[in-house]
């Protein structure tokens, strides 16, 4: 393993959008109506919000071609994320304590070993280096690591089975 | 940008599994019947190849709850990948010299700025530290950086558009 002990990973753009907020957590763990109307009103936001990613001019010639598709990947690095938090192993999901712990990797948490975190998103327009995109859950100012297109016959799978615990704090 | 110069990833895990040939591609650029029929040969090989992540046992406690999802998505990292080849920015997609050259972004090229590759499969099971997956299209011993569970109501997406390029060469 020692040749490759380190992967470096080098942004190629950066996200502009007015999502300044993380989720919200229950208070002292437990969710109430307070809560669950807020976090509708935070999923609602975000179906709907549009983001300029800015991809930086260096790496501009990689789109073209991008805006045949209607949608892309966007793989990117939550910049508020501390070194330190990546060593978290399990977690209570959305910090419901009614919820028992999971493991990191069953979570859709962005605090993990390697938070490098996905976003399927509806591309509306390429202008040069910026693309314009809507329902991106990447805060403001989040560093951009790789776009790829989305391709319908390989990322999208029907008939999927999801964990009851997921279901219930996505409430759906 | 100079306090996030360097994103480290630590591999998590790796690969076992017999694939060990990398995509067909077509001589001198130009493809003809064998190449076709290799193509189809690949995909149906990786379609129903069973593969095992091997998680390191650091990070066992991270996989709790993981095998109540029927699928997961793969982040790995190409490991077969030179350095050098991050670099490019345009390739002829799959090698293929009658399409025009795209972007990087636009392909599924492993050779990227930021070489971490995604695979949706199906999670047979998870025994310990190990998961039994279906359809992983990573070679062995590729460097398994991130799992996460594949949600159906997040990352399946219907109706979307791809290039007519992209529709070409994958032959669908």
């Amino acid at each position: 393993m020692s040749k490759i002990a380190n992967i470096n990973l080098i942004p190629i753009g950066i996200v502009d959008n007015t999502f300044k907020k993380t989720m919200p957590r229950p208070k002292n763990g437990t969710p109430d109506d307070d809560y669950y109307d807020e976090l509708k009103e935070y999923f609602k936001k975000i179906e709907s919000l549009e983001s300029d990613i800015r991809i930086f001019p260096e790496y501009e010639a990689a789109l073209e071609g991008i805006d045949e598709f209607s949608h892309i990947l966007v793989l990117f690095w939550p910049h508020l994320i501390s070194e330190e938090k990546r060593s978290t192993l399990c977690v209570h999901p959305m910090g419901r304590g009614d919820i028992p712990k999971k493991g990191i990797f069953a979570t859709c948490s962005p605090i993990r070993p390697n938070p490098v975190l996905l976003s399927p998103v509806r591309l509306i327009e390429r202008h040069k280096n910026i693309l314009k995109v809507k329902g991106l859950d990447a805060l403001d100012k989040s560093l951009v690591v790789d776009i790829k297109p989305y391709l319908g016959h390989y990322h999208s799978i029907e008939g999927t089975r999801c964990a009851d615990w997921m279901e219930k704090i996505i409430m759906r």
